[in-house]
């Protein structure tokens, strides 16, 4: 009987930044020895893959495409070269796979399926960001996206509590062109004690 | 007016793996520019800086002991390196700086003398668990170790509700000697619908 495949978390760059800045030699090696990936989009993980692998052939690989169109009921066939003893990687757009995007989804099938599952190291905007910050990192809270509008202020108002009862650092994401009305949303919003620490890509 | 030096936060293996495995390349050019270290503990940061670069000389160096020994309300004095305009690096014992463990008050101060804090990207426990577990990973909550006897069952109780009402990863960490029995006490404590993952480096 066959082996099954090995799943590699595969982290890519947050943004446009030199390879052996932010990623282990080692990644490079695992990614020239696959030709089976899961991808959030294939155009930029195909350029991905092409600048770690210059020699790389990207016409005899498979690409499965797992984001926020994904039927989410119905991604268990992408681990099929898995289960036939290929090893596989996850590449997700930017950082680590299954940490703030649905790479998490097909890693809890693949130990359903008992395959072996190995994260690789990589960039992590949410942990560079609480690193630098200088604030609480023995206890801290990644959120995602806050709601929108009335909603949002309550969130806001909810968090800065919960900072303030846990000493329990708040992360939490928004996309680039909200950023300036968020950033004056909470001026206004939150306590003139209360630190707040803004990372950007 | 001399410039002042770059506070680097240099992270460090997890236990005894090959340096290229986990670290980019672009760490060790950073780490054999640098003559002047915060540390969790100097003879391991010795032992890592040789590794990065086996042509450093240790004895030219200066070295901080920053842990949990260290009167936390007298740390300034260590960053009077980087107020003369040299660069230095905050290496801890495993993982990343300031995060789950006493870097967090050094970069805080950094911030405060308005250095410039460059977090280099490494392996994280905590992230790498959670990559690795196919749980949320889109809203989790890192909160260090938990109390001990009594209130640990309290603890573990409240941490099953959160993730439950918040749908929110919950991640803590025991020291290995603990591991066997904290595994048989949430067995016995916790819901079996709960999941559980168990990461050890």
């Amino acid at each position: 009987m066959k082996q099954n495949g090995v799943l590699y978390l595969i982290p890519t760059t947050l943004g446009d930044t030199d390879l052996s800045k932010v990623l282990p030699a080692y990644n490079k090696s695992i990614i020239t020895q696959l030709k089976h990936f899961i991808v959030e989009e294939i155009k930029t993980a195909r350029r991905f893959i092409k600048q770690c692998n210059a020699s790389a052939i990207i016409d005899d690989m498979t690409f499965f495409e797992l984001n926020e169109h994904t039927n989410i009921n119905d991604i268990e066939y992408m681990l099929a070269p898995a289960l036939q003893g290929f090893d596989m990687g996850v590449v997700s757009e930017a950082g680590c796979p299954a940490v703030a995007d649905p790479g998490a989804d097909i890693v809890a099938i693949a130990h359903q399926k008992g395959l072996k599952v190995v994260p690789l190291v990589g960039p992590s905007s949410i942990l560079l960001a609480l690193m630098a910050s200088g604030m609480n990192g023995q206890n801290f809270s990644f959120v995602g996206y806050l709601p929108l509008k009335d909603e949002r202020k309550k969130a806001l108002k909810q968090l800065e509590l919960t900072s303030k009862q846990k000493q329990q650092t708040q992360i939490f994401i928004e996309a680039p062109y909200r950023n300036q009305k968020f950033l004056e949303e909470m001026l206004q919003i939150l306590n003139p004690e209360t630190k707040l620490c803004i990372g950007m890509d």
